[in-house]
C-alpha cells in the first residue's frame, strides 16, 4: 500500500493539471492528505463508493498518461543521470560557470 | 503559416500519443505530410469541412495540454542549456567520464 501511495503521488506530481477537479481533490485528500474513503465522502456529501470508484478511476488515468508519456520515467532516469554529472564534474574540478549551467537544467524539473 | 506549421508539428512530437486515431491521422497528413484539405477529405469519404474542424479542435487540444504540462517549452530550455554545458565541458578539457553522462542525458529526450 506504501509502493501503491508513492507510485499515485509520484505520477500525480506530473499530471494533475490534466485531472478534472474533482479527481484532483479525491486524490489529494486520499493519498496525499490521507484522509479515509469515508472521510472524503463525508466531506462531498457523496457515498463511499462513488469516492473509491472515481479513486480507482483516476489511478487508471494517470498510469493511462505515464504509459503513454512516461514523464515520471524519464524525470527519474534523468535526475540519476544529472547526480552523477554532478559528481564526475567534482572530480574533474570543472569550472564555475559550468556547473551553474547544471543547476539550470537540475531546475527545470 | 509555416510559424503556425512549425509549432504544431513540435506539439504534434510530444503528445501525438495522446490523441485519438483520427486526430493523429488528420494533424500528420495536414502538417507533417502537407496533403491539403481537400485531399484528406477525399482520402476519408468525408466533408472538407469535418476535416478542418477536426484539426482546429485538435490544434487546440495539442495547445491545451502545452499549457498544462509545457513538455515543448522546457524541452527547449533543456536543450539551450544541454548545448551551453557540452561547450562549457569542452573549454574545461572535462574527462571522458562526463561527458558520457552528457551524452545519456541528452538521449533521454
Amino acid at each position: 500500500m506504501i509502493d501503491k501511495t508513492d507510485r499515485m503521488n509520484g505520477l500525480f506530481d506530473f499530471y494533475s493539471a490534466l485531472l478534472t477537479d474533482k479527481q484532483h481533490s479525491y486524490m489529494r485528500l486520499y493519498y496525499s492528505e490521507d484522509w479515509s474513503l469515508g472521510e472524503i465522502a463525508e466531506h462531498f456529501a457523496v457515498s463511499r463508493q462513488a469516492v473509491y470508484d472515481n479513486i480507482r478511476r483516476t489511478e487508471n488515468v494517470l498510469e493511462n498518461y505515464e504509459e503513454k508519456l512516461m514523464l515520471h520515467e524519464k524525470f527519474h532516469q534523468r535526475s540519476a543521470l544529472l547526480d552523477e554529472l554532478s559528481t564526475s564534474l567534482q572530480h574533474d574540478k570543472a569550472s564555475e560557470a559550468s556547473l551553474k549551467v547544471l543547476a539550470k537544467i537540475e531546475a527545470i524539473e
